[in-house]
């Protein structure tokens, strides 16, 4: 071992960590093409590729002399800086959960991964779920023994270790107390907001066909009004939309359906909230851990704060409303303001989880993480999980599924791997509540500039209290900065009480 | 050192090389979203990624026990087969050229490269050349200190080092002995082309404009004739075409002008002709060395042998004119199959090399032969590109550039950092000449089924003589094992005679 000072061994993680993080990059552009470009010969090859890189990054951070040197920056932290010392002591952490995952595991769970993936959208397609279930199997039984690694080296449950990699520092003992909570009031509240909008009138829901192209200018529109940067960033097209790239090239998707525009907008929006939040990380960080996004709660409350919470508001809908005239040539009481509004507040148990409103939403939730717990425990097999979902929407949201496909095939994440990811969306929602209502207290001009179809007051608060701190707090230490509030369900409940239940 | 049998150090690099050829996978899907998807803004940390892979491809391919394991296996090569020998062959030839690239350079030279392409981008459209020549300085600059590592290694001229990089074996004296073969008769037959299409009226210029929608369509339906498959390869839009990707995923690119159809469609059968190479490359050899296209000679001779000597036959061009007619609802004199072939067979000197005719279009490549070997050899430097770029112009073709768009900023190979690429295009013109005439001795119906759009006689043959062979044979051998005869000029003068002097 070399000797050298302290700053040497913190200068040299930092190359080590600006080259994963260009090696993050990389693999973020090759997921991205995956998903919106490739053609399906290209499948084979492309795994290939991401599991080699995969497999390079995890050397790199598991390198020998990683860990030495992360000792020896350590031993020297205080002289550092306070984001200094919170980027090493995220790199201590990334190199905790990368060195509990054996090599070989990581190359075969990105090969599996990729291929259960493709699997999955040929058999979604064909509402074929006996065609997934062999390789969801497969992929199960090694997220477990990653799991179990990840366990044993981090001190905690399989499902905890897998959850503080999507949430640092989030238990499955806080999601088990938050649901708790909501479940103690959610389902009397979906009752009485049901009850109360089956007194009104039922909306008219417009109608298409919308052309595609149309709906995309709209969706670049309202992108532009948000604050979306198009010499940073691209909308395309994919199965399931989400938020690729890096902070500097960020690549959203949508999917658009002729017989409803409405729904189509709303993902554009949600994806461009996520987007922001990226392009809005602190730029003299950007390759280091520091200058990273904080795990996938606060990621969401970030799309949601502007799906749910800002562009549902009656002020925002009160101002899209002739753009979406214009651009479908709508008219007619489907098309005025009041209509459009209830529309996109209209609450009732559906199938599909992306197309949920917000009350029924965390049931969804629910449904999963109860699956997936039970998945990683070893409690549910593959092949029994069609028969566990189709019973479990029945007792939360009282409907059964027709197929797989709307079923427990709806969604991409089990079948790409992702365990311990789905309880951060209904955690994100109530983290949009309570920074919603705290953006409004900071800036009190916020309602109104939506209603002029403005986001800046709110995206004015979110770059100063979420995005620009990157990872130098934890997760719920940032709600509490920015808020004043620890995480909680009591802004969400009274959020839907107002918005659903006030007239 | 580890003791180990003389297969299990073969196999150990065969285990390396996968892993070299996923990274180059992953480095050609970065290349390719670059130029047909990046937003301008990505740039910065798309050549961080792009440098980054570089210098883990250099530093994998020139780790320490690289070269042991190349020493244990050839020293018991002769227990290999026919393939694998040659594999091993091709190992040794990477890995020299390689290592005699210091780390440090390679990623710095990676840098430059993609600083100086972008920069080159926004140069061109303005027409700045100025904009481009500090950056251009610089990248020279690199490769003459690269140029001078590989000569040293290899035992070699700095320029024979780059030559040998895109044409194994390749040196400036073939070019220098074939190029005089060219220039002893190409002037004076150029005269006599000119002459003799002076004589006849000139082809109408079919009037467009020619919406980009239909123009994208007829490629994608000529690349369907030629036997491309979409599920295993894309057709987008970059400033300038070219074949990317991997063999199971081919990505060619054209560009677009609504007033010319024609000059599109030839570059979308052109990049085909690359992509074909590739597809047909032995299957089983995928990630191996051997099993790679040998060479960029090879390469142009495949896309020249569709473009020029196929697709401008009497017989596909009477195929194909009426497919123009129905795509664009042309009618009238323009629109006669005589006509379109004058049209694709007229000979003049011109500005753009990718616009060229045949017959000038060496003339073009002597041009760029001359001047980067003078800006390697230190004998002209960024600044005086210009004026050199146009006295040359002037001196071979008669004519100069108003601009320097049109003129020394016209291709990407320099500002990407690609010295010793050229000579290729027109060794691959006389090697796509020679092949074709081979072919139709060996499939006498051949010329018969492009009359019907049918490449399937013409594809046979080179599937079987040369995108079968991979990287076994040198560039040299495979043009005489599948021709018959060492590469030379006697072909091409004799099909330049045949199409432009017979009648």
């Amino acid at each position: 071992m070399t000797l050298r000072n302290s700053t040497a061994a913190y200068e040299a993680l930092k190359d080590r960590f600006n080259r994963l993080s260009a090696l993050g990059g990389a693999q973020a552009v090759l997921h991205w093409d995956r998903a919106t470009m490739m053609p399906e010969g290209g499948a084979a090859a492309r795994a290939e590729q991401q599991a080699v890189l995969s497999l390079i990054a995890h050397e790199t951070l598991t390198a020998p002399d990683t860990a030495e040197l992360l000792a020896e920056a350590e031993d020297a932290a205080s002289s550092l800086g306070e984001w200094d010392r919170a980027n090493l002591a995220e790199m201590v952490r990334i190199h905790a959960h990368a060195t509990a995952t054996p090599a070989d595991l990581v190359m075969r769970l990105s090969r599996q991964k990729s291929e259960t993936e493709m699997i999955w959208r040929r058999a979604r397609a064909a509402n074929d779920y006996a065609s997934l279930a062999p390789a969801l199997d497969k992929l199960i039984s090694l997220v477990r023994e990653q799991a179990a690694a990840k366990a044993e080296a981090l001190g905690l449950s399989p499902y905890d270790a897998l959850l503080d990699s999507y949430d640092p520092g989030r238990r499955a003992s806080d999601i088990d107390r938050l649901f708790a909570e909501l479940e103690a009031f959610l389902p009397d509240l979906l009752r009485e907001v049901m009850e109360h909008q089956a007194s009104e009138a039922a909306p008219l829901v417009p109608e298409g066909p919308f052309p595609v192209a149309r709906q995309e200018e709209l969706g670049r529109e309202v992108m532009r009004l948000m604050g979306f940067d198009f010499a940073h960033g691209r909308l395309d097209v994919s199965h399931h939309p989400f938020t690729g790239g890096v902070p500097d090239d960020s690549r959203i998707t949508t999917r658009y359906d002729e017989a409803d525009f409405t729904e189509s907008l709303m993902a554009v929006i949600h994806e461009t909230g996520h987007s922001l939040y990226e392009r809005g990380l602190p730029a003299e960080w950007r390759g280091q851990p520091v200058g990273r996004a904080r795990g996938m709660t606060i990621h969401e409350s970030q799309s949601l704060l502007y799906e749910m919470q800002a562009a549902r508001t009656e002020g925002f809908i009160a101002f899209l409303t002739p753009h979406f005239r214009a651009a479908f040539g709508g008219n007619g009481p489907a098309w005025e303001v009041d209509n459009i509004l209830r529309h996109y507040r209209k609450v009732r148990p559906s199938l599909i989880r992306v197309q949920a409103d917000e009350v029924t939403y965390p049931l969804h939730v629910m449904l999963r993480y109860r699956l997936e717990r039970a998945m990683i425990a070893g409690d549910l097999e593959a092949r029994d999980l069609p028969a566990a979902w189709n019973d479990g929407m029945q007792s939360l949201l009282g409907i059964t599924p027709p197929d797989d496909a709307s079923g427990c095939m709806q969604d991409i994440h089990w079948p790409s791997g992702s365990f311990g990811y789905f309880p951060t969306y209904t955690l994100g929602a109530l983290a949009a509540a309570q920074l919603f209502a705290a953006a409004k207290q900071a800036e009190p001009g916020l309602e109104a500039a939506l209603g002029q179809g403005d986001f800046a007051p709110l995206t004015r608060f979110v770059r100063e209290k979420v995005h620009g701190i990157g990872a130098r707090m934890t997760p719920d230490e940032i709600i509490l900065h920015a808020t004043g509030e620890p995480l909680g369900v009591s802004a969400f409940r009274r959020h839907i009480n107002r918005r659903y239940l006030s007239k």
